[in-house]
Order: structure tokens, then sequence, then C-alpha cells
């Protein structure tokens, strides 16, 4: 592995203290971390103790960043519709980061006002690959796979109410996307898209 | 009622002679008749014995249309994603054209092609009210509620497979959507649709 | 758009501080304003910056009524089944009053005790949309949508337990009505029923 | 056990053979027999063995009526939504019939008409026990339920299409009904709404 | 109806003033008042103005017992499979008894040792109405129903963890009960199977 | 491996060709075989080709059996509550014995009528392993599991109708039975729990 | 029995001072006790009654042994796939040692990382009896049957988000197992496992 | 787009005819054509009418290959579980190499016998993208994503029984799954998995 790639902990379920004992092994390596979903009382708890990681409130992920890897040249868009999308759409931004790429937010840009897609779809369509986080319906990610020829990764959020059930309805929209070249990942798993695009778009520059 | 509007008959589970003896008591009233949800082999029985009736294959409904009801100046606008939903999308139509509405078929234009779209805007615009069938994931109702200003009733359709579970996808989409002003009838319900459109269409009318 | 018509925030998932950046940026237009699901206490965190907003404990919806809309001359009657109903009933209801229609409210008709339905089933005709909101099993839409010719737009809520599966067991009771002339809006969603009830009463208006 | 009770067999998914093995040991004891749930195929393969058996298209079941029984004063009222229904309901009412009960069939009463419910409403409540069948939505059962102060059996059954999901709508409808005095048995199980039924409509008789 | 016959207040979803409010006008009718789930909260809340209403925190139902009903002969035997169905059996049993039948308790009797329901079956066998209550996978209403020849009413509980679904478990087992004679009431509805088992336990007296 | 353990091939989604095909490469080494899930019609069609295997209807099973193994003192109990369970227990039963087991078969002593199952208790008892087949509600399971000290294995059967949704609600009560000792297998999967039950019951044995 | 055997308490849905009344009989007679699914703070309020008593945190049981039973020469095997699912391993864990059995733990070997648990194959195949316990995905439970020759008990828990629906998704993998040999108990139902395990690692001792 | 890249027609849903008439549009353009989802009968029923396209039985394309692609240097390894999950692999595989890339097929490796996938590793790891095709509990999506680094996209196939609910089961593994880098598309969808899989595959020869 390069240098500095980080390693990852999954926060959820283990108490501030696990996370302690696992963080502090890891500290002797020499790469990066990343603990994700973390609420805030537990980071700050982590952080009296390894006052070293710093703790983003967006993504709710503590990132331990010694080492800066070197910026891809290519670009993952991460696209949003809505402002409540916001979380998760952070989470898969920030490690698509911690994993040396070179990251285009886009948000806000929800199939209602669709005007608000096109006047950014420019810079989404520079991307090499494209994330779309969207809950309720989640069409943008149909939409904007209709739009663009690159990959795009599709990120279900739990926003919504009633029959969005939490997440079940975005899930299902896009997993029968009619635009092609959408694949899927778990409900609100920013980390898992941030991940799988920065593989592929890594690909493209470990062949130069 | 006005004179001519249709009787409705629901055909799914009837067999072809309980809907002649049906059928027959009505002809002697002065109203138009419209059976739904018949497959060809037992509309084929049924007009045998009334030859009076004609049979729609595309909305599998069996029509006698006895009195010509006048047209209404405002139109509803029946929208569809793909060439499958063609049998809800048309159910819909002639239901809305059977209570004298004047009717724009707007058919293909899903949102994996979003151009196909735009390029059909304006006769959507138009329409007083707009019928969007979907099937797959139903984005399509999305995207048009939120170009649109007009009252949008949403059909999902059962068209597609696997996660698609016969229509649940597309419903939960349509039921989420983020654009205002759209509301929903139960899968592959291009009757309900057509009717509720009608009776949203005739309140201008009405007033004058 | 007509001068007045309220701008839109959805108020859940976003804190209070959020609410105040969108709205204040808002306050410079011309229009009224209307903040949905917004919990008492985040409504009181908001007020204390701009004290211009009212909050309507019922509805749960913070409101900025600077103009005056006219209104309409057709009714939208809003029906509920039980006194549990009344949260998404005064939702939808107000709703509509903020974009200027004349609403008739028709409380606690639910159909276990039907007398009561018929007692006040006249008002229920007169209107023009009829809303119907109801819970546990949902049974009213149907009734109501069989004694009146008007549209009618159910929505199911989230009262009951066991098996009224948070408001699923009213939906689908909704979707499958064998009344024709009822579309159904998203469990809980009484400001979607009042906006598309809005859409549809104006038609009449309109084309006057 | 009083002489001519019926025996019970459950005839789906025993093959005709194995009817006429059981059948056959039963008809040597004084009792009446019933089996339900058979096909016509395999009904007519059963009575080339056992011509003795007499088989009822509607409730599809094979009866042997060696003895009558004495027909209780009591009432059991079996009212049904739609004509769709039939099957369901008259596999009840014949039930209750076999087991000795005076039935009285009110069909097609479905809440979209409910004027055709009120027209019949004085034979229902004349009875002590109330079974009501409906599909789709399964309204009719609290309305029934509603209206009435004998107990109500409720059987919802599979007719409908899309999210009607084979009886699934109708046994929720049924299940949170808000009427009172309202109990539930599986789609489509006319059999043990009107076994059921039969036990209740006794006590009055067997206390005498 | 009989003097002393309870009028019913639904207590969940309602604010302790709301019962305050309605149980006031009630208190001047002749009837004794039950009011059903209520929290020991809101009960305390409530008997601050109300000191005549009594709060029984097994069943957590508020009960007004002015008038004392005549009690039944006949009995009815409410039957639980655990302790932790308690809750849902007291309020089968307390409605049973606010509506002047005579009730007999036979607790913690579940299939896992079948020979304490064995040791009870006589006190069973005896009643004219049973109410089987049990949770996990409610197999009790089963074994009970193929052993007694009296009407059986099944109360699915939300007691278990895991697949259990708060209650889906228990509810599926009993609709699909190969017992006849069982019908099923919503997940967690003591109170409507203590009324219906009354309206049947009621038959046979009233025809005396 | 011990000669003669059979080989599995899962018989299922496999054409009568790719069956003989890959049988053919087995046959010639020293082990029985045995070909679950195969149609009567692709039975035949591969006994054209491989005499040699038998085909047995009940189980629905291809078997080779070349060499008898050792049957073991201990005895696995294969315990039914209908006769429609029969295929899945036959399956179960025979993939037992082919492995060299000593089965007992209790079959069609369901819930509904207890006696039967205690008059075959003490075979039951006597078994090392007990399998229970049971659908519709499935409490055989835990009937059984409460009454015998030796570990259960529960399939549940697609048997049932209506709320029964093939199999789902035998496995959820089965997941869920208040008895200890019970662990389960897929919805009809009798191979699988003849499989586990002949593991177990070996144990005993191996240690000799 | 044995003495010593273990009665058990299922302590969820109890209140402390149910638990001190229940275990105070239990303590007369000789046998060891355990209570399960105790919280902690239920545990303290127990302990100040009882101090006899013993909590484990990690499996949140409470524990009175008085006994000490003869271990098992045969071991069994507790196998997790990550730190999350620890105390549900513990919970199936301490129940087996309860009982008398010699248990190895093997924790934190997910598929992801397939070589921590290559690394510690050895010490499973050791087993007779294995019980595998993982949250998420589940997929530990097939890579583990194909790889021992011994029984293997599955326990899916309820650790994951979105989609692993509360152990749904891993129940579903475990059910569906390609590998043969493997039986499911409910989600978290360690309990279950640990209990089933012992019978079947008894069996082996019992016949010497 | 480069000359030949294939246009894509969805063959489920559409008659022969409307195929026929929609890729004679197409063959006058420069490019390849690929319908999917085609029954051998449909295919038949096109290829009279149009010789020149050819169709693949086992993934159930209709195909025209008029140009050939340059083949890609990196490579795509399409993995599967088992036999049965062959056309859908084919589906993928042929989708992939239509759009010009370099596919390696790893058939039948399913994680119940491990080391068959071990046999293989090399030559998954050697692709730059791996396409997992499983059914029934979809465990070797996970297995493979944790022993390569290349991304990983998952198809869960409809291949199984009882509860493996037509894919659902496999679905939830793969989004689910423990190893990072995994996507997923729908139930059965190898078009998708290998569309998507070719856009990623071609990233890195874009850049050269
Ligand atoms: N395709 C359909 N979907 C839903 N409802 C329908 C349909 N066709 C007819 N109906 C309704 O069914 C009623 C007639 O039912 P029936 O008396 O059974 O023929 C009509 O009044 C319509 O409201
Ligand atoms: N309670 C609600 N339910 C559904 N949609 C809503 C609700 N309140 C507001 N909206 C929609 O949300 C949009 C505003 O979203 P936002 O920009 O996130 O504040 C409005 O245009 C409405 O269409
Ligand atoms: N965690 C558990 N999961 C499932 N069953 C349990 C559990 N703990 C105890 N049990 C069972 O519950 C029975 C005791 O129930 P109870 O009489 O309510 O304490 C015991 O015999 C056990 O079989
Ligand atoms: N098997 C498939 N699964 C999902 N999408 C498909 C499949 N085959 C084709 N498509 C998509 O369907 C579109 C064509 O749809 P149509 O215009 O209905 O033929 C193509 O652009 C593909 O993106
Ligand atoms: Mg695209
Ligand atoms: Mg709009
Ligand atoms: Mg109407
Ligand atoms: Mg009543
Ligand atoms: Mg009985
Ligand atoms: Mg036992
Ligand atoms: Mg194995
Ligand atoms: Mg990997």
């Amino acid at each position: 592995v390069r240098t500095g790639v980080p390693e990852i902990v999954y926060g959820e379920g283990k108490s501030a203290s696990q996370i302690v004992k696992i963080v502090t092994t890891m500290l002797q390596s020499q790469n990066n971390i990343l603990v994700t979903r973390v609420t805030p009382q537990k980071a700050s708890d982590v952080t009296k103790y390894l006052p070293e990681l710093t703790y983003d409130t967006s993504s709710k992920m503590l990132l331990w960043k010694k080492h800066t890897l070197q910026k891809t040249k290519g670009k993952i868009a991460v696209v949003t519709a809505g402002t409540s999308d916001l979380h998760v759409a952070e989470e898969a931004a920030l490690t698509a980061e911690m994993f040396g790429n070179n990251v285009t937010r886009i948000y806000d840009v929800g199939v209602a006002g669709i005007h608000r897609l096109f006047a950014r779809i420019d810079a989404i369509k520079e991307a090499r690959v494209v994330i779309v986080v969207a809950g309720m319906e989640g069409a943008l990610a149909s939409v904007v796979g209709g739009l663009v020829t690159s990959p795009v990764i599709a990120v279900p959020t739990s926003i919504g109410y009633g029959t969005s059930f939490h997440g079940i309805s975005a899930l299902l929209t896009m997993l029968n996307s009619c635009a092609t070249g959408v694949t899927v990942v778990n409900i609100d798993n920013g980390f898992g898209a941030g991940y799988s695009a920065s593989k592929i778009n890594h690909l493209g520059e470990y062949t130069n």
C-alpha cells in the first residue's frame, strides 16, 4: 500500500474507550486514520485522550491526517438533492479526499427545481466518477445518470418521512434506475461510496 | 348526471357471462359503457353476444360509445416514461376521453434521456391536469412535477424486474416526490387516474 | 407567480439556525412564508431571531403572513376521522388557507359512528375538493369518496398501533379504494394534500 | 358431538385419490362431510369414485349431506362488498349452513355506494352474528361494525390488484378497524369465519 | 343500551387535558367510563382533576365505575402464555368485567411447558368464550383452540425480540392457526378482544 | 470421508442434461449420490440416460445407492404436522437415511388435535435428534420442543394460503419459539434438516 | 436432571422486583441460575436484594453459580465476525459454559479479512459444535460452514445500519447458506445458540 | 461516441414486432446492437425478419455485431458462485465484451467450497474491475471484496427458494457487505453490471 493511505475504523457500536485503544495501536503505523459514524459526544470523549485526532461535525468522522497524499488530477463529483443529505455527502466527500482524490461538491440540486441541476451540470460532467446522494424519492440519481457518461455511484439517504421508510424508497429508486451506469451502496453509506469512487478514480492515475 | 357519462364495470375477476349480463342491463340506459381490465379472450367471448361493444387492445377496455360527449376546452396530458407503460397510459387516456376530455399523449419521455422530455415540455405545460405514468423507478413524476404548475396525478406501473417489486418501487418514488402537487393512485390504475383527472379538468368548465 | 403566494421551507431535518438563515433571505422578497414540520422547541429558537414569524402549534408550522391573498369562492373541505388526526388535518387546512383558499373543517366523523358523517355531509358535498385525513384503517376515504362527486385527496396518518404500521394500513386502504376519484399522498403529508387541493380549487377560479 | 355435525377435510394440497381415501373412511361414521378448497377438476375426479358427494361450484366445496341438522332460530348474516368476493362468501355461508345455522346472504353492498348497504341494513341488524367479506380496501367491515351491535367476523379476500397485495390491504384494514367488536380470520378463509360464527350463534341456542 | 354499559375513550394520542374534557362531559351521563392505553404519567395528570377515576396500572386503563353491572353466569377465560403478556391480558379481562362478564384468569401457561396448560385446562373448557393472549411465536392459540369447543379470540402481543417483529410473528401464527374456531384482533388489542368476547358471552344470556 | 457417504447435487435450476453430466462424473467415485429437488419430468429424462439412478417421488430426489452405510444406533425422529408436509419430511428422512441414520417417521400429529401427538410422544422422546416439519402456523415445533430434551431442528414448509406467505408464518413461529433447543432451516429445506441432524446424530457414534 | 443444571429466567420485560421474586424461589433449589437480557440498571437493582448473584456486563446476564458442573471433553467454538457482535457471542459462550461445556472463543474473524479466519481455523475445526455470530451481511456462517464438518449454529445479530434491517439481512444470509450443516436461531439469540450447542455437545458425552 | 459502441434495447415487455421495428431503424446507423432479456421464442420470431441478428441462449440477448471494437488491455473478471447464476453472468460478460472489454470468466467458485475460489484468485486479482454474480445468500461478494483491491460490482441473482425471496437475500448481503469497495445493481441485472464495469474499465484506457 502507498504510504499514508488511511486505515478505517467503523465507529458505530464501539465505545469511546474501544476506539481509543484501536486508534492508539494504529497511530504507531505510518498511515492516516479515519473513524466513521462517531457521535459528537463520543468524539469529545475520544479526543480527550487522543488530541491529535480532529472531529469533522458534518461527516461525523474522526480524522488523523499525518500525511498529505498526492491529489489525483481526475475529479470525483459529489452531488446532493437537498440540504438534509449533507451529512452523508460529506462522509463521501471527505473519505474520497482522505484517499487523495480531488473532490467537487455540488449540493442542493434536487429534481424538483431541475434548473439548479442544469446550472451546475458542466462541473458534474467534468468528473471521472459521480456520487449522487439523495433521500426521499432519490430521483436525482436517474436524472444525473442520464446526463453524464461517467460511472455513477448512488447513495440513498434516510431523509424523509412516512413511506420513505428510512431510505428504502430512495434505495429502490436507485436500484431500478432506468439510466445505465448507476451502481448503489447501502442507505446512508457515504463512506462506501467515497471509498469505491476513490478506487475507480485512481484507475486512470495508476496506469499512467 | 349529464347524458352520456359512462357507467363503469370492473372487468377483472368477472366471467364473460357475468359481464354480458351486467352490460345488457346497462345498455337499456342512456349512458356510454366502459369495462376495464378485460383480457382479449374474455373480450372476444363478450362481443360474440354484444357486438355493439368495441374492444380497445392497448387499454384492454370494452367500450360502448353510444353518445358523443362534448369535449372540454382544457386539456389533460398523459405522459409516459417508456413504451412498456403504454397499456396503463391508454387506460388513463381513453377513460378521460370517454368522460369528454381533450387528451394529449406524450409518450416515451423517461428521465434517462431528459432531452426527450424537454422537447415536449410545452405541450405538457399547456394541460390543466397532467397524468404521469411510469414504472421501474418512476422518477418521471418528480421531474414533471417540478416543471409544471398544474396538478399532477402519478400512476406507478408494474413494469420492471427484481427490486421494482411489481410497481412498489415506482409507487414509493411517487409518494415521496420532492415535487409538490403530485398525488398518487394504485399501481397500474390508469382508470383511476383518468377518472380523477377528468373530475379536476371539468372544474374549470363547470364554473363557466 | 401571484404576489403573496407563499414560499415553502421543509423544516424537518433543518436546524433552527439553518431555518433562520433561509427565512431571512426569503423575507426580502414579497412572498408569504410557510415552514412545515417544526417542533415547538425549534419554533421557539427560530422566533427569538425572527419574531415576525408566528407558530401554529396544531399544524406545527411557522408562518409569515405579510400579504393577505384573495380568497377563492370555491371551498376545500378537510374531513378527519378522529381527533388524533388533527395535526395533519391542520397542516392541510392551513396550507390551503395560506394559498388563498376558502377552507371548511369537518372533524371527527369517522366511520365507526357513520351518523356523524351524515350529519355533516352537505357541507362536504358543497366543496369543490375534499381532503380526507384518516389513520388506523382509513376507511373514511372510501365512504366519503362514494358520497361526493368532487375529487378527493386522501391523507393517511400514522395514528394507530400494532398492524397500523405507522400509517401503512391507512395508506393501502386509500390506494385500493373502491370509490373512484380518490388520489393519495404520503403518510402524514397534510402539506402536500393542502397544496394539491389548492391547485385544483384554483382551476375554476383561473378560468373565470 | 351432536349427530350429523360435519367432519372437515382441507382439500388443498391433497390429491383426488388422497381425498377419496380419507372421505371413504369417514363415510362409515354418522357425520356429514365437508371438503374445502377443491378445484372443479379435482372434484370431478373425486365424484367419479364417490358419486354420493355433491360439488358446490361457488364455494368450491365437496359435500356429503346425509343428515339434516336442526336449524338455529338465530341468524348469521353474510355480507359482501363486491361480486368478486362471492366464492369466499359462499364458503362461509355454506359452512355455516352445514353446521345447522340459519343464514342470510346480503351481497354486493360495498361502501362505494353506501345506499345499497343502508337498503339492507335491517336484515343485517337482525342477525346474531355478522360475517363481512371484502377485498380491495375492506372498508365494509368498519362501516358494518359501526352500525350493528352483534359480533362481527371479518374475512379479507385476495380480490384486487397492485397494492391490494393479494388481501393484505383488506386484512390490515380489518385488524385496525375503528369499529369495536370486529375480529378477523385469514385471507380468503370463508370456512373459518363460517365455523366460528356457527359456534357463536349456537351459544344462545345451547343454553335454552 | 343497558344502564351502566361503559363508554370508551381511546387514550393514546390524546393529551391529559383532552381526556379530562371528554370524560367530564361523559360523567354527566349514567354510564361507566373506560379510558384505554393511558400512561401512568398521563393518568396521574388526569386524576388530579378527576379524582373519581381510578387507574389500573396493570391494564393501563382509567376507570369510572359508578354502576355495578349484573354479572353473566357464563364465563370468559383469559389465558396467557407468559408473564410479559400480563398488561394486554388485563386490558382484556378488565374490559370484559367492566361490561358485566364473569372472567377467569389463567396466566403463564405457555406451550414450552405444556403440563402447566393441562393443569388448568378444565377451567378453560368451562368458559363460553376463551381469549388467548400470547407474544413471541403465539403457538398457545392453536393448542388451546384444538382443546376447547368454544369460540377463541386470539390476541397477539408485541412481546419478543428480533424476528418477533413487535407482534407480527404471533399475529401470523394466529391467523394461520390450524385449529378452527379462532379469530384474531390487532397486536396488543386486549380491549378489542375483551369487548368482542363480551358481546359473544352475552348472546346466551340475552336469549334467556 | 467414510466410503459411501453421498455426494449431493442441488437439482433445481439445472437441466436434465446438466444433471446427467455432473452425475456421470460422480459415478466413477466410490460414493452414493443424492440429487435434490428434481421434478418427475426431469427425473424421467435423467434416468433414460442413467438407469442406475432411482427416483423417489415423495421426496423428489434422485438416488444412487451403490453402498450400504452402516446404520447408527441412535435415532432421528421426523415429525410432521399435516399430510401436506410429507414431501419436505421425506426429503429430510431420506437424506438422513442416505447418510446412514436410523430414522423414525411420526407423521400427521399437528397441534389442532394434540392427543395424536401425545399418542406418539414416546417414540419421539427416544430419538437423539428430532426434526419437526410444519407449515401454516408451525406451532408443532414449540410444542415438541417443550416436550423433548434432545436438540430439535425445525423446518417451516410453504403449506398454507393467505397470510401463511409461503412459509414465512411458520418460519417466524419457529425462530421465535419459546421452547429452547430449537434451531431452524430455510423454508421447505428438508435436505438441510436431514443433513444437520445426521451430523448431530453421528456425534455420539463417533466417540464410541 | 443433573444437579446444578441451571434454571433460566428471561429477564427482558420483567421488572427488577419480578426478577427478585422469581429468583428467590429458585434459590431454594439445588440449581444454578441464569437470567438473560438484563440491563445494567436492572441488574444493579436486583443485586441490591440478591448480592449472591453476579452480573456479567458483556453478556448482560445475571448468574448464580452455586455448583460447578463437570466440563465436557468436547469443545464448542464461538466465532464472531466483528467486535460489535461481542455481547451476543458472550451470551452464547457463557450459556454454554453454565451448562458445563468447554468453550473456545474465536472473535473478530469476519470475511472482509479472511486471513484472520484462516489463522484460527484449526481451533474452530477442533470443536464438536461451532456457533457463528455475525451481523451486517452475516457471510461468515457460510464460509465457516464450508470449512468445518461439525454442525454449525448461526446467530444473526442486529449490528449494522440501513438495509441490515436490525439483523434481517444476516438472518436471511444464514437461512440461505449454500454451506450445508448450518441451522439458525433468532436475531441476537446467543442464549438459544449456546443452549442448543450444549445439547448437541453433550450427545457424545452421554453415550460414553 | 466511438464508432461501433452498441445501442441498447430493453427487450422485456416488448413484442417481437416492436423489437423488429426498433432494431430496423437502428440498423441504419453505424452502431452495434444489443437487445436484452429476450426469450428464445421471441428471439426466433425476431430473427425470422432480421436474420442478421444472432441470439445468445445463455445470456438471452440478441446481438448485431457489425463492427469489431478494439479490446481494452485491462480486464474485467466475471465471477459466479454457482452454475445457476450462469445466465446473469453471461449477460454481464457479453455486455462488457460488446463494449470492447477483455473479459475473464471465473465460474462456480462459491464460498461453500472456498478452495475453488482460492485456486482462481490470481486471475481475479489481475482484473481492473470485478463483477461478482451470486444468488442464495450472496456471500461471495464479501469474500471476493475482501481479497481484491479493485472495485467490485455485485449482482444478486434470483436463484434460491424459500427465504431467498427471489434475490432479496443476496441483495441485502451485498448492500451490507463488510468488505469495502463493493457497489450493487438490481437483482439479475447482469447488463447493468457489465455496462458499469465497462465504463470503469475504460477510464484507465482513456487517459492513455
Ligand atoms: N381498473 C379499475 N381500477 C380500480 N377501480 C375500478 C377499475 N375499473 C372499475 N373500477 C371501479 O369499480 C366500480 C365498478 O365495480 P363493479 O361493480 O365490480 O363493476 C366502478 O364504479 C369503478 O369505480
Ligand atoms: N411537510 C412537507 N411534506 C412534503 N414536502 C414538503 C413539506 N414541506 C415542504 N415541502 C416541499 O419541500 C420544498 C422545500 O424544500 P427545502 O428547499 O428543503 O426547504 C417545498 O418546495 C415543498 O415542495
Ligand atoms: N434470551 C432469550 N432468548 C430466547 N429465549 C429465552 C431467552 N432467555 C430465556 N429464554 C427462555 O425463556 C424461558 C423462561 O421464560 P420466563 O418463564 O418468561 O422467564 C426459558 O425457559 C428459556 O427457554
Ligand atoms: N436488462 C436491463 N436491465 C436494466 N436496464 C436495461 C436493460 N436492458 C436495457 N436497459 C436500459 O434500457 C434502455 C433502453 O430502454 P428502451 O428504450 O425501453 O429499450 C437502455 O438505454 C438501457 O439503459
Ligand atoms: Mg449515464
Ligand atoms: Mg409542480
Ligand atoms: Mg366519488
Ligand atoms: Mg359494532
Ligand atoms: Mg376448537
Ligand atoms: Mg426442549
Ligand atoms: Mg460444513
Ligand atoms: Mg476490497
